[in-house]
């Protein structure tokens, strides 16, 4: 009996016994961290992947909505054109000029409104706005855009249609007339 | 000396020393696992976060491009509509209606592909695509509609502008004309 009392204080004192009571409680913690850890990355995961099928559902939205807004605005348009075709059927020339001019001031602002906007064309060729169909012989500055046979725009910072233009060529007899830019 | 080979052999077959080989073993599969499930939690998150800052990038993208194309296919209509008041300050009457036709023709081929379909307006009122703005008196069977005063149109499945109608009273005398729907 008294060699069992010795037994066990030894073993209570004994390092592989006091390092066994360490490890099992750095174990359950550790399997509570883990089970966090794979709770927090599940709800990541979902989340992830919640946030990616709004998104997408977001994206068709948007384009639909940015399309949508577009149409409304020309809705007015499409109705004062109507009007003119009226005006013209009725053979009211006032009229139908007067609705031409206030469709296009309409079609203009909204388009404005929208990003687009005039490339300028009074002054030199630049290739990165204009678009050269014709070399002419001119009494203006060489290289300078005389005529625009279709305007260009801009979109934003974008050019999305170079305007097309008729560039003056040298001012001697030897007129290059014809020439593609 | 004998006696501390028996301790060795002893020690070893303790269950305590079984026990903590095990539980050390534990230990660094544990600290292991817990490594891997942070670096993944680390990798989901990030991937998580360029996914939100590259959904936004598109989106802005997006919209603007949609944008761009209604407004590159709307560049004819400009065009033409220019050309029809050229025609409408050269006083070429025949030119301008013309002209005016061939825009509205374009413009209402362009919107139609964007979504846009005019509301019928040939039967019935109906009140989820047309508003009554008048009951009046009619020939017509009562409820029908029997004058548009603004036409309506649809974008995708949804009413973009319901059509403006009056609509055919009682036959009788006792007129309900002026009344709003």
């Amino acid at each position: 009996m008294p060699e069992e009392v010795e037994n066990t204080e030894q073993a209570e004192e004994r390092p592989e016994v006091v390092e066994l009571e360490a490890l099992r409680a750095e174990n359950e913690g550790l399997i509570a961290e883990n089970e966090e850890l794979i709770d927090t990355l599940q709800r990541v995961k979902a989340e992830f992947d919640n946030y990616r099928k709004r998104a997408a559902r977001d994206q068709e939205g948007l384009v639909a909505r940015a399309g949508e807004r577009i149409v409304k605005e020309l809705l007015p348009v499409l109705d004062d054109l109507e009007r003119a075709l009226e005006a013209a059927h009725a053979h009211e020339e006032a009229k139908l000029e007067e609705g031409v001019e206030l469709v296009h001031r309409q079609l203009e602002q909204i388009l404005e409104r929208e990003g687009l906007s005039p490339v300028a064309t009074d002054g030199m060729f630049d290739p990165h706005v204009h678009e050269a169909l014709l070399t002419q012989p001119s009494a203006a500055e060489e290289g300078s855009v005389i005529e625009v046979l279709q305007k260009g725009y801009r979109f934003g910072d974008r050019v999305l249609r170079p305007a097309r233009v008729v560039v003056a060529g040298p001012r001697e007899g030897s007129a290059s007339n014809g020439d593609e830019g």
